[in-house]
């Protein structure tokens, strides 16, 4: 059992590296076995088939960052603070992958949208779930800035979409100039977008 | 001459339109050519690798994008019209080919920004002139447009990309949910964006 649930998270741990690096189209379920150090027997006992392992990593990736972005939205902190700390965060977590491999990896999400999301409809359909999730959780604290008056939105969902695909954006960029300091202007781009009040 | 270019012309239209659809990644020369209806000689005769191909596709998409922007950009109309008028172009155009093949295509630099610009530095450098042209550009606007009084931004530049930026994430989106509707708001958070004055 232990060696099981192993052999299974090698194989996310593997893909996950590999989409990153390379995308999922070009990876074979050989390579990601070879990387993961598992026969491929192995492969075909948890996945069924690559599009399978391919929504495990989403999977797996997005139930870490829901608990990141849940960590500091729904944190006791004023509304804009905690979508500062938001913008920080995700230019600290690209900072430290860029750290760590030299490369600024972007986002999981964005990558395999732009990648995938015509091919597959079962991988496209988790995307569109989470992208929807990311957008309710910061429509929440744009709602709670708006009562308090801290901003001014005619369309708190509207508003939410245009924060999320602000971030998408600037992250894609940060990706194509492997520069994190691309993603230093997003909060007062945002502050700008949501109308915040100047203090 | 007149058949070796159209052979040049069949692989290049067939490139774009299998890119777009599948990525990059997954595509071989000898499918390029069966798609296109030349003969694998001929592609080597043309392209030296299937990367000098994608730098080609890159080339002549960018080059008719260009035109269409500095002919909305770079007219008469007063600047923040101007920005309006590119938006409006864009969810035509992409409204155009999903009404053409049913599907949003998305910004096929974005794409390929985030398939390959951690593969190929070839590509990596060509998207990196692309988008910082496309931020030129609206940055001439965007100065204007502060010149006249009719938006309030600290950094001309940084606004510009955040123009860009938005735009990009909010094409994505439009990808992923299949709806080019989602392009709609694009001109009201630029203009919060830009702090434009309230008419």
């Amino acid at each position: 059992m232990g060696r099981t649930s192993d052999a299974k998270q090698k194989i996310l741990a593997a893909a996950r590296s590999l989409i990153e690096g390379r995308g999922y189209s070009a990876l074979g379920v050989a390579e990601i076995c070879k990387a993961a150090g598992v026969p491929k027997g192995s492969f075909y006992y948890f996945f069924e088939s690559k599009e399978s392992l391919a929504l495990a990593v989403v999977d797996e990736h997005w139930a870490a960052q829901r608990r990141a972005w849940a960590r500091v939205l729904e944190s006791d902190a004023e509304p804009l603070e905690r979508l500062r700390l938001l913008f920080e965060e995700t230019e600290a977590g690209q900072r430290a992958v860029r750290e760590g491999c030299g490369t600024v990896s972007g986002c999981l999400f964005g990558n395999l949208t732009l990648e995938l999301s015509n091919q597959t409809e079962a991988v496209r359909a988790r995307l569109q779930e989470i992208f929807d999730a990311q957008v309710d959780m910061v429509e929440t604290v744009v709602r709670e800035a708006g009562r308090r008056g801290d901003i001014s939105v005619a369309d708190t969902h509207v508003a939410a979409r245009g924060v999320v695909a602000q971030l998408e954006g600037q992250v894609m960029f940060a990706k194509l100039y492997n520069d994190t300091a691309r993603l230093s202007p997003l909060w007062d781009n945002c502050r700008a977008m949501l109308g915040a009040r100047t203090v």
